[in-house]
């Protein structure tokens, strides 16, 4: 199978919801993988964060609640630990919202906002992509 | 944060249960990826498939059952349309299954099976790993 070239939307990050990083960061471990040391705690988002990296720009982020306010606590509430979004780059987050928006698919924010690391992200509600909770994010200059 | 330098634990693929490839497919491209043009059957997992590159190794695998009997049928049925598993490649997947095993991970096969693609392959239960079902996979020589 001939597969195109890469597009310029690309895989950033899968989250992947957990109840405790030590936990969850040693499966991932255990299969080969390695973490950067650092733990970083995104305040606005209530959570504790460890990131692996996977592929040349892809890494696996590990997502635990640092409050039970979080909206990473009642999705494990709800359905469990597990996967709970895919994170795409993109060159132009603003016009991505605007693109995708005007062709019927919503997104949580009506316009992009200043996510972990000072990049712009949005998401697109899974109703809109077939179950899927997809971010879109682009990088601060 | 500086990340440690890529395992020999490499993304893959993530996959996704759709009920139909032409919806799916148009989500993903509406965002921006770029799809192989062929839909492949694969008829011992019941499914027709779809990929798009998502990184140097990555790619999105869009699984749309072909029978009520596929398991991703049952998982459409049960859980509604999303992600179905993560597959990461590894050099010796009879190895990685052997020492996993030996750690306490359950494994879906007792020994590692040829998949698509000639592929030989196992799946970790997502018991084991904190609710991600994830499949190891060793290219065929």
């Amino acid at each position: 199978m001939s597969l195109p070239e890469l597009a310029d939307c690309v895989l950033d990050h899968i989250a992947i919801a957990v109840k405790s990083i030590p936990t969850a960061k040693k499966v991932y471990e255990d299969m080969g993988l390695k973490f950067a040391p650092e733990i970083e705690e995104v305040k606005d988002q209530k959570v504790f964060t460890a990131f692996a990296h996977v592929d040349t720009n892809a890494h696996i982020e590990l997502l635990q609640p640092t409050s039970e306010e979080s909206t990473i606590h009642k999705f494990i509430e709800t359905k469990g630990e597990g996967i709970h979004h895919l994170c795409f780059k993109v060159p132009d987050v603003k016009a991505k919202t605007a693109e995708l928006t005007a062709k019927g698919y919503k997104f949580i924010y009506p316009e992009p906002r200043i996510g972990a690391g000072g990049c712009l992200v949005n998401f697109m509600h899974p109703k809109s992509t077939g179950g899927v909770l997809i971010e879109l994010s682009q990088r601060p200059e």
